[in-house]
């Protein structure tokens, strides 16, 4: 895509789905079919090296294929017609689009698009993974706190927050590779499906051509069976979704109040201070776009007939949209989780902010022996409220109430032994376990990816 | 928009909100600022001008903002550097972006382009309603099939088809001026919406900006209450929703099995017989887009304190595109309604196709009040069956079956009476009415339009 | 709706919208119409009355007229057959669904729901108004920090962030009165939108049908014409973008590390300790599902002919489902507003952790007369890096430069002035003045709304 | 789900996702915790089995549990109070919920339902396969009119018609299969995922979970990580889209105007005459509320932290529906494909009703080698124009044109194998081996499900 003005932020990553690219795609598409009958025996010796070296995107025009195109409802008949003039004089014309109708040619370039941008997204998106494992290794035993609902919990590590991200990021890499392999098919179906023109020929040349451009063939031309762009795209929101969770974590983390993270230092027209979280504001710019181009996408599989009126057409810009910008996101999401910085201290200073607050289900948990779990639970409840209106810890909220006291007492549980359960680190419970399988996972994830 | 390979399709009409569109909308922006803290007295007499003078979009380089925005996360604080930079050495240079943050600047920008995309729009809907209004008139009694769920139901005609058009057409001008009138706002808060660096002055250089202008100024700085963005967006959408409906019908009329309409004639690069009705097409794929990008913009909605993190960054785009796609399909729209041709002679030949059929509703109506309007209902729906399985007329059908023969004449119906009564012509209702109605009520619209 | 696992959540407020309530709603348009057309000579007198008196939802059976739907793809006519049949002996049978449509009487059961339904949202918002008032008066002065993109901003008060939602609020309030006062409509056209079987008398049976509903007579049938059910849906979910504002702010402003808001008390079956924003999340959890529904609905615009073979059918669903979860939304934020607590203290002990940051705009002001903006900008952003590395205040950043100080002292501005300059309550610009005028523009709200 | 006024359209099928199921779910998800810690040494020999007796959904009350609800923000604890109390006297309370939180039990429940559902639908997607696959072998030679942009195109059979539906289903199949194998996982953190309060036995009770429920165990517990909810949601979805381009065929074949095939007869309340393709029309019904629900669930992934603020709360209702309206539309089209009628005499008239327009490319392609693609085109296309403005044959307006007939001539084309070209059974090309290849392709998915 050209730069232009919001490019750097909606754009970015190495992927492009602009004109010059949708171009050179048809052009791949229209060059292999030309290769693929050829090889068939259906058009002359040379044919498919003829067509190939003029399908070049640079020696056509968008803007008068663009204008062509109002003509016929899309613009591959003029490109056609473009085409085939350049090959006027020669016997290979007749090999130029043979057999095949527009669809077939935005369809395949279509599916060509998505490849290059699921390889571009892919490799982003390893480097986020590798900067999520580092994170999850070196803070596997820092600790902050867990917040549900935007308070906070009990104790997590950061680590483990890293390990979910991770996780995320896993199961997005190898869903795009599964579709990647499965379901980026090439489509070749001529004026209804039927390939009539080849006679019998025509599954021959569809298998051909799927060689040519290393694509799937179907088990039927998809002319009129649009899962598999809704399933590309699903998948394409899905990773869109695994980013946001992130990026969403990280503003939280790095607001001022909260400041167990920065990332970035984004700057102000307005006010000199600022240090904005960029990459992750950029990715939810991103992101948010996602589930309502999947909407577009998802509706429009409703297409009639051997072509649809409108619902087909109605494709073409969303799916270049969602491209673009997971492939903006995943390439925004490397810088943020390169650049983040981690502040442990502070982590731990929130956590302890609150005196013990978010370690009163660990007290409940170990009262409930003694004196039954919804009594632990009641029992640590009022303490808790305590604590916060007297803006005392909840040590010495369970301590001076006699009730809690005696329930302590109980329990076995002395000063000393109740506020060592009031440590976070005593609190984690499967957090290392959990960190470990996330990283082995992602080892296996990083191994099927390379096989 | 620059002339691209799909342009012509999704970016037609003489709407333009590409990168330059967006360019010098924001430095229309700045420049009228510039001229209202000049008019407050808050920078020195020429600021304005001088301002304006340099706020054009060709002396920008598109590219080099565009990247400069990945640092801060818009493209505003560069487009401000460079602006700035033009001004270096007069004392005008304090006059720039005097007051105002980013968001300021795009918001009112999108306005801006919001405005201009609109009058485009109205202009195109004053066409298409002309052209529905016409056909209105013209085939007020050119009788037809209704068709509900896609089945022949009871006659009505061709005007009153392009009366419900054009009421539809006519509604969505009205609100699109509405939206124009009261809901483009001026966007003026400066960093968090309070304009602290004026003082006390900043409501008048809103004011006085919201003059220069021409836009409303609103009761608060809206930079974080998105719902004249929604309100914007949704119009856009029904409009879209109402040009879909009528699109949706061409297609239908145009099939070639029913072949009542005939509009454009786009050909195939496989099939050298088509005729395609291309305007509706693409009129469907712009309208069908439009759904997902309200839900994004309606969904960007739930924003963050004074300035959300990424919401608002996912507004952009969508915002652009809507504007853009419902542009070009009220282009379309008077294109395809221009061209439309009618076939009054198939319409009458497709109704009576089914020997009667259609008026089976009125002849259980006029029998109702001899035997009871359910009675009536069933012995009509049994003579349908009889007339579709035999391959009869319904009054055959209905003549030669005792019970059915024994009603009419009760009814004092005779066959004379009775083939009256199946004539299209005789159970048309309110439509001339209704046709009435509509044209005066878009001589209303219009008269409202022009005030 | 009957109260189930999850109506408190998500059906709350005083709407039902449930089973029961569409059948009475389309009881009560039967109802109507037999005394529209008793009142138009169409019908014997005593019509009306006696099939009002039938047309109580408690003597018909929901499920068996569910399962009849089955065969005709709606409820209708299984509910038509039902009243016919329990005034089978009277001369009033024939008065039951008189020249009506399954259609008519659905859409315009829809409209009676949506207008008892705007009704009880207008009742909750007119209170949360009330609260946002109150709150706006009464903390017009308390300081505390704007935040953009999450980040600590300039000051702000919270009787500003107040006056933002009461604007929000009100802007939706006289959205749906306007929705409410002219975009319901009866829905009247008979089987095909011409009323056909009334001959000529349709249009008085229609004027009579809205009389007796209260409802607006549109210009034109509207079964095909899906605006009014687009405006609608647009105007609910841009009521609940005002609220999922509102209710993110809350949430925000109480988590835990920020803590200037309390609102609600709800526990968690794990943490005893939590003290949850329930009421601000369940609006969350209502709001989020606004914006697909409304997607559903402005797709399903595209309708077919005269009456359309799925698209409408597909509208029931979410329409009363947008009603049901903004009236929940509009109801949780009575409660929310209502049993918010704000603490003055937190916030400015927020605003000033970071040691005068939130002030660097200003002090860029002052100094900016006499150095230039953009140099003004960069020395304090300068200072405000060297403040946050060095963990020491703005002022004191800037009077240990040697640059700043010299800027400050060219500028006049000594080290008393400036630490007044660093009072939030010297850079609040027109906070005062824009909420007197959300105040003043809220009580024309309620006058407009009353009268 | 209760039956009710529109259980029968939108609820049909065997799935029941009503409160009654997900209070059983929620239920099933308590009983087997309780099981699995029992096996895991932590709780009295006999828990399992003492929660699971009580954990019927019968015994509680959901009116009560609901209202419960507002209180917390979800209906767990209050049922979690209530299980508890039905054990209040036994050692066995102290195995409910033990080191759950709400959300563990909420999705888990969600995953129980999901499951049920998928199983549902498979088996009502494998008599819509047997239908297609049986329609696409007694229809293999079948020749109808292809239909691109709602216009003739050239010849297919409705064989490949269905074979298109077929492998549409098939790959939707194969899809839910694969959710349903991959993605149904156990939701088991605590409350912040840690499973703090078993302190290391965590894992081993999440695996016990797992086969208890027989759902996955994933890597890490879920609950801030939504991918699943979307990749479910997503195949649902995709089930939609492949179910509502079948019922979108339906209804235009079975127009009026058309008449090609037949499904169905359902009643008009007005038109006596109407026999409507109801399961078609509901299909599509169902299948148009999909795009936007998915939407809101893909948006919802969004989460923060540890367990989100509404975010979560938003997906519960939109997955009930999703799976209940997919579920509904895989019923309703078993029934629309097994009443199916085929006219194929019909679909030869449409198909020559226009004189052998459908086989114009036919004939180009055999003029092609003679004179060139783009000249035979285009003279076939003059030839097209010719006869459909002087409604003659394309064979006439082809030998009654001297250049055409020249062209036809240096092709050695004679009048005799002019009209054998105009043959539809003569331009199928690979429409049997496609059908084949479906059919083949079934038989695999069909093992594949089995195995």
């Amino acid at each position: 895509m050209d730069a232009g003005l919001f490019s750097a932020l909606f754009a970015r990553g190495d992927v492009d789905a602009g004109d010059d690219a949708w171009l050179q795609a048809m052009l791949d598409a229209e060059a292999a079919l030309a290769r693929a009958v050829e090889r068939a025996g259906l058009a002359p010796p040379g044919s498919g090296e003829a067509v190939t070296a003029v399908a070049r995107s640079e020696i056509f025009d968008n803007r008068t294929l663009g204008e062509d195109a109002a003509a016929t409802g899309n613009p591959v008949p003029a490109l056609v017609r473009a085409l085939t003039k350049l090959l006027a004089d020669s016997e290979f014309a007749g090999a130029v689009h043979m057999g095949a109708t527009s669809q077939d040619i935005i369809d395949t370039a279509a599916m060509l698009l998505a490849r290059r941008a699921i390889d571009v997204i892919l490799a982003d998106l390893s480097a986020a993974a590798a900067s999520c494992g580092a994170r999850a290794t070196e803070h596997a035993r820092t600790v902050m706190s867990g917040r549900t609902l935007l308070q906070q919990a009990v104790p997590v590590t950061f680590g483990l927050v890293a390990a979910g991200w991770l996780t995320a990021v896993d199961e997005a890499r190898l869903d795009l590779h599964r579709i990647r392999s499965t379901r980026l098919a090439v489509q070749f179906g001529g004026a209804a499906g039927t390939l009539a023109s080849f006679g019998e020929a025509g599954p021959q040349v569809t298998a051909l051509l799927g060689e040519e451009l290393g694509l799937s063939v179907p088990v039927l031309p998809w002319h009129a069976d649009r899962r598999r762009v809704v399933d590309l795209a699903a998948t394409l929101a899905g990773t869109c979704a695994a980013l946001s969770k992130i990026a969403r974590d990280v503003t939280l983390l790095a607001q001022t109040e909260v400041a167990e993270v920065t990332s970035g230092r984004g700057g102000s027209s307005a006010m000199p201070h600022k240090q904005n979280p960029v990459a992750a504001v950029i990715i939810l710019g991103c992101t948010k776009q996602a589930p309502g181009l999947l909407a577009t996408l998802a509706a429009a599989a409703e297409q009639e007939h051997q072509r649809a009126a409108g619902a087909w057409h109605s494709e073409w810009q969303p799916l270049t949209h969602l491209l673009t910008l997971t492939a903006s996101a995943a390439s925004w999401s490397t810088d943020m989780l390169e650049s983040l910085e981690i502040d442990p201290s502070r982590m731990r200073a929130n956590l302890e902010a609150t005196h013990g607050l978010p370690l009163a289900e660990h007290i409940a948990s170990v009262l409930a022996p003694a004196i039954g779990p919804q009594a632990a639970h009641d029992l640590v409840a009022q303490a808790s409220l305590q604590a916060t209106s007297d803006k005392i810890s909840l040590a010495d909220a369970l301590l001076s109430d006699e009730t809690s006291a005696k329930a302590l007492a109980d329990a076995g549980i002395n000063a000393t032994l109740l506020h060592s359960h009031l440590e976070p680190e005593s609190y984690l419970g499967a957090t290392s376990e959990f960190i470990e399988r996330a990283l082995a996972a992602s080892a296996v994830t990083e191994q099927a990816l390379k096989g």
